[in-house]
């Protein structure tokens, strides 16, 4: 009964308007405003951006350490436990105890994501992508969410999933930009009365990608935020912040002040420049990557529509979420208790070592890999030198491990898929690596490290199609240029070759949940359609004075549900042309509507302004319902001067505008609305984002998009 | 007699229109155009990236490579002659010989700019600038360009000019890309038949920001041309393999193939980590770059107003280039003779040691800063242990270096002002950390190094104003993360102090051309003025079905000398509204002309299309003037059917629509006219680049530029 959501395009998301500056009041604002003011007003966003840094890096601390104590907590219990019961048998109840631990502390973290904040699952970089984009997800950006995210994530990560924590730190900078911009919380109920300014789409925008950045930076070091519209020098100036402050705080806790070596939460460690002969080799990797990318992705899929129509009550979601913690300790316990791999302790550098069957002075190598944080692993893999690893012990670590993190992927946790996908990638990497020396018995000499590195980069790649971002923040977290070009080339070709199969993992996501998501150009065989066959027509207009009663009736309406109006001349009784006037919002009407700015059909003349722009930044972003105001029979009589309010110049698009036009003017300006006008003026229709977002390049070509209210 | 140049606005510049695809014949073969044929001009744009790349940092390291020779040859031949006339006297035969072979090298350099090609002086960047906003500078990106270009990049360096070979590769890659992309060169009369589709202003445009990236990766090893409008994801794979194939060619040529350790032309070498307690103090470098970033432009501003005003022919061009040469080596000279700053030979990494004076194994340290390149200097200074420089050296070296550096850049010779800048900030700044170190008595334990990573950093900050792009090349250049933050907030200080006093030194070599240049967002306190007050009017508009004779006129009409015309309906006789239908351009109308597209006025429906977008594709960029084309007498009755080739749906604004709007729309879609329109869509006036760039802000708030026909 659920339909195949893949074709679908759902109504219930409002967009953003990146463009609603330019009304009246705002206007004889900005004139108002001096040269000084407009000086204090950049001061407050570079002060705005440094403090989104300066809390983002403190965040991604605060993630770091607890992470790290509570997982060595675990660790100590477990290891205390299996050393018990190596010793004198029995250890189905080491097992017991690990799958209990993992499983109770995924039921906490998934309980208070399910029926607290559910936008909260998952890494949040697909809902962050469509708020950028200009649609807004409810709830994506409150402080709730934040709690609920940092506190998912922590109890995912600790509670043993194949997961990381480096995805939701975008989303988590992102809720912390839109806060501290706006300068209050409604989740908090407080107000702090400053930054007034800032209350509108465009500049909100500007700010969540700047934390948006920031997130990025924290997670990974990399301070370039190539991943996000927006101002690039504020996502710069935040990101470099926030991963100063993440660098400075972990260098002091970690006792050594001042050695700033630890910029993001995932750090690769140092490739020196030397890449051997097996270069040719490296970029072999691409073709596997986007293959297992697809597969990742294909799998996945399948298990979210099967999720969409079987569980999407809140407690089996939970129940879910723990089945698959268990089952990942059992994975992990069996593994662990078949493998025969020892390696000698002296001379590793491994943190949580489990000596098990291994004779004393050695440990188990596939307990370190499960053991370990995934971050750590990653590391270990890029590093460790050839021979730390048996090519069986690889081989079956990669198998369980894929299959663990695409069955965790869409679970009702908060959690990145990020780690899990270097981690997958780095492992069949080196066992490729291995294989290639064993094959050309050693005639190539390229380190395993680096063919882990390429695999890392090829199977991110493969599952989530994006490739500059990827290269930046590769390269930044390997810290050597060198090896920039052949993880782009590896990221191009996972994408090339994955996209053959099926979409990017995101992508994928935001299609299933029926988003109107616009790429950057409109689809490349869309020339033939014009503006009058993509608007929706008729349009309601407004007259520039206009009856309370009509304002009403046509707000709730609720079978149109429009959230932009074109007013028009007053008079469409002549014969004179009605031309386009203005454009007047939903959320403005309501305002009016609320104040009662309305005046008596006989003194027309005397309209008397009652209403600042405060007013207007006072309610957003949440306008109250048409329903919740109230206006008497004899208000409705009265009439509303709707000139003083409107945007009096919009922009408008002939009706033989081709599409791409149409969608290159909308996107590049960020609007909402688009009107389409004739020869005269006139208006014929109007273009929003769902008119648009209806127009999709499939595999046969153009495809048009069913639209849905669900 | 010269005007002073600040307050005024060149028409001679022609805009580029970067949004001139919506007329109908390109229309109607996007329309044609399928899927398959689309992925293959995508295929096509990414190969051309990859040439761009390869070739950009192939001429790099033909650069570097000729450079090296021919600067280790005159260092051989110099040291002879000054080893000889040591030990029997008459040094100052070894000064002439030096000064004669700077002065005649410079002179070929400077020449060939002079005499065959004016516009490769300099280091290129103002120009690519002006060019990436949309202004035409005559022969910017001709072949001929690159090819004087590199010579006197050459020349100049191995001249002992104070001068860097960095950025000048912005010029060349810029080039480069302009010249595949096309697919012909118009300097060899080549036409290769490929890359027709993209022979437009846009995609121009793409592939010489692209071009310009891959130059900056090439010069520093940093793959992010932020600097730069564009396609991004095409920036940075041409960056990605310029910088690659540079580091590999370099690396087979050094002997040591696949240790890929020279990413960029100039590697500052990897800092560690460990800031020391300095940190606070490294912060302090900011003011002191500002202050002396601003003076130096101060004195190269007057400099530039004498140069203007005074030395104008190219021989005296010539003339002064020789001079600075001479000046240049008698500096050095002198300095080394009176120095007695000896360094021990051994343990040491000079390339070059003079030992002059100095005990047998030991060195002359103020001659090694003076043959060396200026590249090798600025990474001896950052990176030579603590106690390798006498103050006294540095104190001296910084002052001369300065006003060399200064009155060497605006010399009619190809050269890059990146490295004496940095060398200059890299003295003063290993100055001040020595100075702080001794005020403190040593309890403060930062490298001196630091410091003059941070005064370099100040310094180029200071002159150039960037901070953005600025901050990823200092920060590639040095390999650590770690450094981005501070050294982000030296260049903004630098920024924020220079600003105060007197603006950017390319921002000032702009404006002094009087190039109608745009920043991103209009100025301000702009709000107040209006479309209405902006755009110029009354303007030549043309009917639907034009006279060939009335055509003919208005082109040839020097005094408007307009180049976009808006089209209007054909019959303004009768009462009916003149609606606005289209834009034609002027040399769309001089291709409608020269292929003689008329009819007779008997038989105007019978209009016969014999025009292909290919006839427009293979006049661009040069279209002919209108004087060369011969229209009769009989001809100039005809009829001219415009509505086939015109845009059909233009950009419009309403009169109402406030400045920063039309700025807004005008630079995010890159129009180069704007037609404004009244409420019954006539037409009532246009907005050109030059109407908007007319407004600046001053010191005193909004101020209006003069209009000059120079």
């Amino acid at each position: 009964e659920i339909p195949h959501n893949e074709k679908l395009l759902s109504l219930k998301y409002e967009s953003l308007d990146y463009d609603n500056s330019e009304n009246q009041l705002f206007l004889e604002e900005e004139r108002r405003i001096n040269h000084a003011a407009f000086r204090t007003v950049e001061i407050k966003r570079w002060v705005i951006c440094a403090m989104i840094g300066i809390l983002t890096g403190l965040v991604a601390c605060f993630i770091d350490i607890v992470v790290e104590n509570l997982a060595g907590l675990k660790y100590r219990v477990v290891k205390d436990n299996i050393d018990k019961f190596t010793a004198k048998g029995g250890l189905s109840f080491s097992l017991l105890l690990w799958a209990t631990l993992n499983a109770s502390v995924v039921m906490v973290g998934s309980l208070i994501v399910a029926f607290i904040e559910p936008v909260a699952a998952g890494s949040g970089i697909p809902q962050i992508k469509c708020y950028l984009n200009g649609v807004k997800i409810p709830h994506v950006v409150r402080l709730k969410t934040l709690v609920i995210k940092v506190c998912g994530v922590i109890l995912s990560v600790v509670g043993g999933l194949a997961v990381g924590k480096e995805g939701p730190m975008i989303h988590s900078g992102s809720v912390i930009a839109a806060g501290i911009s706006q300068g209050r919380s409604t989740s908090l109920k407080r107000d702090f009365k400053i930054f007034e300014y800032f209350r509108r789409d465009t500049e909100k925008r500007d700010f969540v990608s700047a934390g948006a950045a920031a997130g990025v930076s924290a997670a990974f070091g990399a301070p370039v935020g190539v991943l996000t519209p927006g101002c690039i020098s504020f996502q710069f100036f935040a990101s470099m912040i926030s991963t100063f402050t993440l660098n400075s705080v972990l260098s002091v806790y970690h006792g050594n002040a001042w050695d700033l070596s630890s910029p993001g939460l995932i750090n690769f460690g140092r490739f020196d420049s030397e890449v051997g002969t097996g270069v040719p080799h490296l970029f072999l990797s691409h073709i596997p990557g986007g293959i297992l990318g697809a597969l990742f992705n294909a799998l996945n899929y399948w298990l979210t529509m099967f999720r969409i129509r079987y569980i999407h009550r809140p407690c089996l979601q939970v129940v879910e979420a723990m089945l698959v913690a268990a089952v990942t300790a059992t994975v992990g316990f069996v593994m662990i208790y078949c493998s025969r791999d020892c390696q000698p302790i002296q001379g590793s550098s491994v943190a949580y070592p489990l000596q098990l069957f291994c004779a004393d002075g050695e440990y188990n190598s596939m307990a370190t890999a499960f053991f370990n944080t995934p971050e750590k692993s990653v590391v270990n893999l890029f590093h460790d030198p050839p021979g730390s690893y048996n090519p069986m012990t690889l081989g079956m670590f990669t198998l369980m491990y894929f299959f663990l993190a695409c069955w965790t992927y869409g679970l009702t946790v908060s959690a990145g898929v990020f780690i899990p996908s270097l981690l997958i990638g780095a492992a069949w990497g080196r066992l490729f690596g291995i294989s290639l020396s064993y094959l050309t018995k050693g005639s190539i000499w390229a380190d395993p490290g680096k063919y882990a590195l390429m695999g890392a980069a090829a199977q991110l790649g493969g599952i989530v199609r994006m490739t500059l971002s990827l290269t930046v923040i590769m390269m930044e977290a390997t810290g050597n240029v060198t090896y920039g070009f052949p993880i782009m080339l590896v990221l191009m070709t996972a994408k090339i070759v994955g996209d053959y199969f099926v979409e990017g993992l995101y992508d994928m996501h935001i299609q299933l949940q029926s988003v109107p998501f616009l790429h950057w150009e409109a689809p490349v065989t869309s020339h033939s359609l014009t503006a009058r066959e993509v608007m929706s027509t008729p349009v309601t207009c407004l007259r520039r004075i206009e009856r309370v009663g009509t304002v009403v009736d046509i707000l709730s309406d609720t079978s149109s549900n429009h959230n932009g109006f074109p007013v028009v001349e007053s008079n469409p009784d002549t014969t004179q042309v009605a031309g386009l006037r203005g454009l007047i919002l939903r959320s403005q009407l309501i305002v009016l509507l609320k104040h009662k700015v309305f005046v008596e059909r006989a003194n027309l003349s005397v309209v008397q302004r009652r209403l600042k722009l405060k007013d207007f930044r006072d309610a957003y972003p949440r306008f109250p319902p048409i329903q919740s105001i109230h206006v008497s029979q004899d208000e409705r009589e009265c009439m509303i001067d709707l000139s003083e309010f409107m945007n009096p110049s919009p922009y408008t698009v002939p009706q033989e505008a081709s599409l791409p036009r149409v969608f290159k003017l909308f996107r590049a300006l960020g609007l909402r609305h688009l009107v389409v006008v004739d020869n005269r003026n006139e208006v014929v229709g109007m273009v929003t984002r769902k008119d648009l977002a209806r127009y999709r390049l499939g595999k046969e070509g153009l495809e048009e998009l069913s639209l849905a209210q669900t």
